[in-house]
């Protein structure tokens, strides 16, 4: 049999209890025969206290600036790092043999990008070694280091991007993700009460729906996932059904035309207007921004009849604080009338699907869903297996909703 | 003007004010002039909460063998972590720049005597190259890493260690050990009230009051800062008076025939009887005891008229789970009618001081202090420059304040 890589969120190993359920997941596949890798994220709430406790050092200090970001890797890192220690312990009080690492305990080495660094490196050896000698190998989540031993974490979601590239380098069987959900839902449920549990959704469709705002795997994650063909399994660590699988698309897929909708709220829409219109001007901006590791997506650039540009994009709401200064500073650098407006009264909803490319029509039943409801759409943009509708925050549930009875997503197929 | 290292203990940082206190200290310091490397602890009672976490998931699995020391230390580490990054934060929210480090990066590297390990060497460029950047550098006390990486704790008291290993290491002009009390006392000031602070005190009688039980420094931390002529200000963090200077002994210091008594509760003496009194059995015994990284004193062997010994030595009350193990394969290996026996109804009360060596009358007036007062002392031991009784627990505290009396020591020098 062969090798498992178990990930345990935050809730899953919230306390002493939850703890010893994971660990007796984990030792249930080693007794099984499989070699088993677990991976966790900090207990509970532990990352936002410890962000909390940054907040009040720098607000007592009545500072304006951030904290540095390296200290704040430094900071976070630690939470991570208390649960390998737990579950270890948890594992070994039950007489089987564990040991924990943190990600420079297993050279996972990172770029330089504090607070979203990127996997550069893993060395499988140490823990291949350990898990010949019998034992469960636990590794720290969220986190890794640079070249120099400087603690580094991946962002958020970061404990999925560890999952898959463990999973990917160990040439895992699969990657069992165990959250509090029972796996991918068709909408997100707590906003649509009929959303239904998907069992089989292909890597394509699941980027589409964690770029959306599905929160339960990071794109980075199941693009890494997709790239090694690593199979997925999202499943609620608080019972024994299985979940949803993420895996290569089968023909069976293309019979269904929308998977899933998604709903992505925290979304801030930035407007440079009276761009000059010059060749590099937008290369210009975008390289800027990605210098500064702030994310963009959604990019719309339409010329004015003076000669001027105009251009658009949505980041997400954490990166606002960052990009900013990058924007302002840009906009005093082009000169003239150049301006920014930004907006947060917005909100992206939209519909996935493997069989819109050979379906017709999809595209037509969205937008109808949603101006039968008089719900305005401010701009569209598509992909070949998805459509997204930026609408006002407002209509944002009820628009989910719509689309969610508009494709009859609860229906099972 | 040289550099000076500031040491700052669990309760000098325990919250956003006293950790921007301490981050206040080391500014001022950088800013008439020194370069300042600051040794941290864990935040106020973080490690007995960590340590609670461990036993809470152990007590919840229902085991009965302590957590695996390596998984310790990886738990307990992550609690000086979280203060070296908020320092940082608190510096930089000051304007100033710092950047903290962990013992593993600035490679502090110790030996593979997990929760109390003892530091091997410490690569000094990468401080070095931050200080010349004009930075404080900030580093975890207590802890370091095995030559593989795995985190070691440097036992009680350790983040003192790491103090002095860094002020021997960096050549500092002075290591600051920031408390909470205004320096060292002639004798516990919270069972003696007349107690004093003492300004000046050797190395040697240093090392004694920290091995009888003053708590302020460890035993360790004093040995380093002797070997490498480290002086040593242990200061109050909550006021700016000057505290107690450890030095190298002077000429002047001869003239104190008694610089401080001391008193050490936490004891258990361990007897072993009818042991076979052949050659090698004391070495065996004492040689086992230190494989498992127990630290042993007050030894005492007398051989009685059937051919057999006993041997009697003490034990610090935290190595008592660790030493019944050792001592109990070791007596049924000796086989016969060996037998051992726990006492922990037992202390230790002790004068100090370097004029003893040219003063005579000492011991004396010691035991006629406790004999005037009906104290029976069950056990006696001497170094050149202290005098040790051990008695009965119940006699502890009220045997300190008489040999306090006896010796006048609340009276200046």
């Amino acid at each position: 049999m062969g090798l498992i890589v178990q990930k345990f969120g935050g809730s899953s190993v919230a306390d002493a209890e939850r703890i010893h359920r994971a660990a007796a997941r984990a030792m249930a596949a080693r007794n099984s025969g499989h070699e088993v890798v677990v991976v966790v994220s900090a207990m509970g709430e532990t990352t936002d206290d410890l962000i909390q406790l940054a907040k009040d050092v720098c607000e007592y200090g009545q500072c304006k600036i951030p904290p540095p970001k390296r200290e704040m890797d430094q900071l976070l890192a630690t939470g991570e790092q208390v649960t390998i220690a737990l579950i270890a312990m948890a594992i070994h009080a039950q007489g089987n043999e564990a040991i924990s690492f943190t990600g420079g305990q297993i050279g996972l080495v990172t770029d330089y990008a504090f607070s979203k660094a990127r996997i550069q490196s893993i060395n499988k050896q140490r823990i291949f070694d350990q898990l010949k000698a019998g034992k469960i190998v636990i590794v720290a989540g969220f986190q890794g280091v640079t070249p120099e031993g400087d603690f580094t974490t991946l962002g958020r979601g970061g404990s999925n991007a560890t999952l898959v590239a463990l999973g990917a380098v160990l040439g895992a069987e699969v990657c069992e993700n165990y959250t509090d959900v029972d796996g991918i839902f068709t909408a997100d449920p707590r906003i649509v009460k009929k959303a239904r549990k998907i069992d089989r959704i292909s890597y394509d469709e699941m980027l589409e729906l964690s770029g959306l705002g599905a929160s339960v795997l990071q794109t980075r994650a199941v693009e890494f996932a997709k790239k090694y063909n690593v199979k997925l399994h999202v499943r609620n660590s608080q019972n024994d059904r299985p979940g949803t699988w993420i895996e290569a698309e089968t023909r069976n897929m293309e019979h269904i035309v929308v998977s899933g909708a998604a709903l992505k709220k925290d979304l801030v829409a930035v407007t440079i207007k009276e761009v000059p219109d010059k060749p590099g001007v937008a290369a210009r901006i975008f390289s800027e921004i990605a210098t500064h590791n702030i994310v963009v997506d959604d990019i719309i650039q339409t010329v004015n009849d003076n000669g001027t540009a105009f251009i658009s994009f949505t980041v997400e709401h954490g990166d606002v604080t960052d990009i900013r200064p990058v924007v302002d500073k840009l906009i005093s650098d082009l000169g003239g009338k150049t301006q920014a407006i930004y907006r947060d009264d917005l909100c992206k909803v939209s519909v996935v699907g493997v069989g819109m490319r050979s379906h017709t029509g999809v595209a037509k039943r969205m937008f109808e869903a949603l101006a039968d409801s008089s719900i305005n759409i401010e701009n569209i943009t598509t992909s070949e297996i998805k459509i997204s509708c930026i609408i006002k925050k407002e209509d944002g549930h009820r628009a989910l909703q719509l689309v969610h009875d508009a494709f009859e997503l609860e229906k099972a197929r």
